[in-house]
């Protein structure tokens, strides 16, 4: 076996060994996204089946160590009954797929086994993460002499952060005296932003009540309300780029000047959106985002990166090490023989800090930022592909009239016994159980997976996302035959 | 290749080949430990020297892909300029080594590439948490109708949850209305107790001035006096179970009498102590653990499961769900055809987050309880053959007389000039300087690596710490030999 071949040979070796099969034929690169396709996407039991033990496969605690022939089977049964979130018919979540090269890098993240508190024990990784943050910087908009961040165990810690430092930032003295010296505070999301603004809010000592939820119109929020603000303390702003549910981008640029009318602290939720800056035809869908004071960007989400991997953005230099600098002394000395300001440690809320940089670095080597773009690009294509197909079936329904603006499409399949009833509360009440009793289907044909919920006054209905850029119009094709064939007796 | 060599021989295939030699004769298993022990610990370079790019490896990122060639050599390079944190003469953080099955399991979690928020994506590793969480409670000594508890991304987000849920506990009103409908808070941590303490007070709008900070005797907190309680609203102590610098244990009995008197929620904050309730000689010193509301515990630091493998453990039922759900409808829906309590994301305060679960249930097959037993022992034998040999030497000088409660060892080098000049402040303000002066020395080295720090009125020392079993006792003596010579014209 080559060196060249290494992460591409790899996964697919793991599978065949686990399955007893010969590896000598082996087809490097294709061979993963090819075997995957030929499988179920889950193999569903129930809690109590699993935990009775299936087959041999007991998750018990022992004792005394187990043989290394159970071990291996331990290995394979937990893939087996897992979900497999790089198939390409697993439409399920925000982030799927299962990059070669990006899987490489988590690898060898596992295998070089430091921590990212100091320069000390991390020289390359600490190097690679402020290069990264820059560039992500510069995509984003901003100078050269404006730009902090750090990388973060998910969104909504990222979220959190954008909080915190949006806090320290207009009232420092909270650091050390807490919220009791502080007026009552109040900040502003929209319906559809994450829930992560109210989760964080409720952390930090603001409480959840303290976050002002603006309207949104069919598709976006609308601007908050001046009025609102009166006789309490605003002070910082949650601009959705790419909501959860719809993929649709907050009106960035009327979001900036109201922010900037009443001294706010404007933060952009781009942590399924920000992939779209990668993409020459896609990113002025984020146009504004350079007005913000700090920006959530996700490469695990559309950029398809091993989970996890989540940057937290800060225009204001210095801002994250002086909120959060406890400096202790065990581990950030001054007297160091090297350039202490790289031991970035003290910026985070975290002390150990995994490494997730390297694997997002090697992935941009691989595919330079075009490649980004274009693995992007093909993702909301898929998206158009789908709208497309629904719009012209008569057996399902868009949610949103107008074309997608990511890669989320949202839609309700109308089974035949709803498609001659009138509008209104009957229909929709009997609508809401269909998703529901579809999915419920699929997770036990293990074919395809896909999620729904209800938004609003909106009775549940199938979201679908593209991140995989392994998923083919024909897995699309395949997602709504099935759906149909699942609820052609509803 | 059998499938029984897996994770045996995959890391130093991965060595093999990055150095371009045969694979064929390769000894499975202690081949890795032996291409370590035969290795620098680090190759320094300055973080300018990084950046300039060394022979080829660039670390700026670029618009097009790069050759997979480049590719490779970037991976041999990263680990090249990286710290080898696996071999056995790193002394430099409480995580080191590298568990192979370990290293399997976390190959295999980032091939699965899923998330832990609902069981409908992670089926398997939900039910794996689940499971360590009851058994890591079993351990503590909570009976079977309490407990419950989270992995987290590191010790400081565990011991950040546990004054979180405390704060729920006591003032549920805390979630919507935040920190202003609260009296005054106050907690208790000492003096040697970790900073993430006080980083969490700042984080969670507490605010660090509100740490009431305990004095310690020369090695443990002495227990609170309730004459700081008056006047401000105290609900919460931390009591440390192996410090960060000695490694002691604070005395949990008392402190657990004093929280029983005044209704004080008592954390035990065992990330760095924890994995001694895994040996059956060593449990003891965690007396009174049991009488705890929460504990921090990471399995990645005395236990050597890979980075990152931290829990947080909450006796009371319910409260980590109550005080964290904000019950999204996309993620969390009711209607699903599978017990929803298993959809555990919303105790989080994460929203993705990443399986630290799989490795150390698959090191747990692995090894048995006893097998983390025997590991700690030996880990805390080449603590006391340490310390035999500095008592043994006179170039050497402990820091704490006694014997060493954990498997940190405590120690100045005295070099020649120092030895005949009588104790007082400029044999101080000199023996400042020789540990940064040697440490300074073995990085350029890179033949071992160990930290130093002050701590209180004692100038810098070296802080000596076993958690790789792989350490043997000639790495020791090798430690002592070499600081000596670096030192020995100091």
């Amino acid at each position: 076996m080559h060196i060249s071949h290494i992460p591409f040979t790899l996964p697919p070796i793991i599978y065949h060994l686990l399955e007893g099969k010969n590896t000598k034929n082996l087809l490097p690169g294709a061979c993963w996204v090819w075997f995957l396709s030929l499988r179920q996407v889950l193999d569903f039991h129930h809690p109590h089946q699993l935990k009775e033990g299936l087959e041999g496969f007991s998750l018990d605690l022992p004792d005394q160590p187990e043989t290394l022939e159970q071990i291996l089977v331990d290995c394979r049964d937990t893939l087996k009954y897992g979900v497999k979130t790089a198939h390409p018919r697993f439409f399920n979540q925000l982030s799927s797929g299962l990059d070669l090269i990006g899987l490489a890098g988590e690898w060898l993240t596992s295998t070089a086994n430091t921590n990212m508190f100091t320069y000390e024990v991390s020289p390359v990784f600490i190097l690679m993460e402020e290069i990264l943050l820059r560039k992500m910087q510069s995509i984003v908009g901003w100078s050269e002499d404006e730009g902090d961040g750090i990388f973060c165990p998910g969104g909504t810690i990222s979220n959190l952060y954008s909080i915190l430092v949006a806090r320290y930032h207009f009232y420092p003295e909270v650091k050390t005296k807490g919220m009791a010296a502080l007026p009552q505070l109040v900040l502003f999301t929209s319906e559809h932003g994450h829930y992560s603004v109210k989760k964080s809010a409720a952390v930090l000592g603001i409480g959840s009540e303290n976050v002002v939820v603006v309207k949104c119109d069919e598709r976006r929020a609308q601007t908050p309300s001046v009025t609102l603000l009166q006789g309490l303390a605003p002070f910082y702003v949650n601009a959705t780029a790419g909501t959860t549910v719809y993929g649709a981008f907050d009106p960035l640029i009327a979001i900036a000047e109201i922010c900037h009318r009443h001294t706010l602290w404007m933060h952009v939720d781009a942590a399924w959106g920000g992939g779209l800056l990668m993409s020459k035809r896609h990113r002025m869908k984020l146009q504004g985002i350079e007005r913000a004071c700090s920006v959530t960007w996700n490469p695990h989400k559309m950029m398809a990166v091993p989970l996890q991997c989540s940057v937290i953005l800060v225009k204001k230099k210095g801002l994250l090490q002086e909120c959060n600098q406890q400096g202790a002394e065990y581990l950030f000395q001054m007297d160091k023989p090297y350039d202490v300001s790289y031991d970035t440690g003290d910026k985070s809320i975290q002390c150990g800090r995994h490494v997730d940089a390297f694997k997002l670095w090697l992935m941009w080597k691989a595919k330079g930022s075009e490649g980004f773009g274009s693995q992007v690009n093909k993702c909301l294509e898929n998206a158009e592909y789908l709208y497309d197909q629904l719009r012209r079936r008569t057996d399902f329904e868009l949610v949103l009239s107008s074309k997608p603006e990511h890669s989320n499409v949202c839609f309700w399949y109308i089974p035949p016994s709803l498609r001659n009833v009138p509008p209104g509360p009957d229909r929709n009440s009997r609508l809401h159980q269909v998703a529901p009793q579809i999915k419920a289907r699929m997770m036990e044909t293990g074919t395809v997976l896909i999620g729904y919920q209800p938004l609003g006054s909106k009775v549940n209905f199938f979201r679908c996302v593209f991140s995989n850029p392994a998923t083919q119009q024909e897995d699309i094709d395949f997602l709504l035959e099935e759906i149909a064939r699942l609820g052609s007796d509803l």
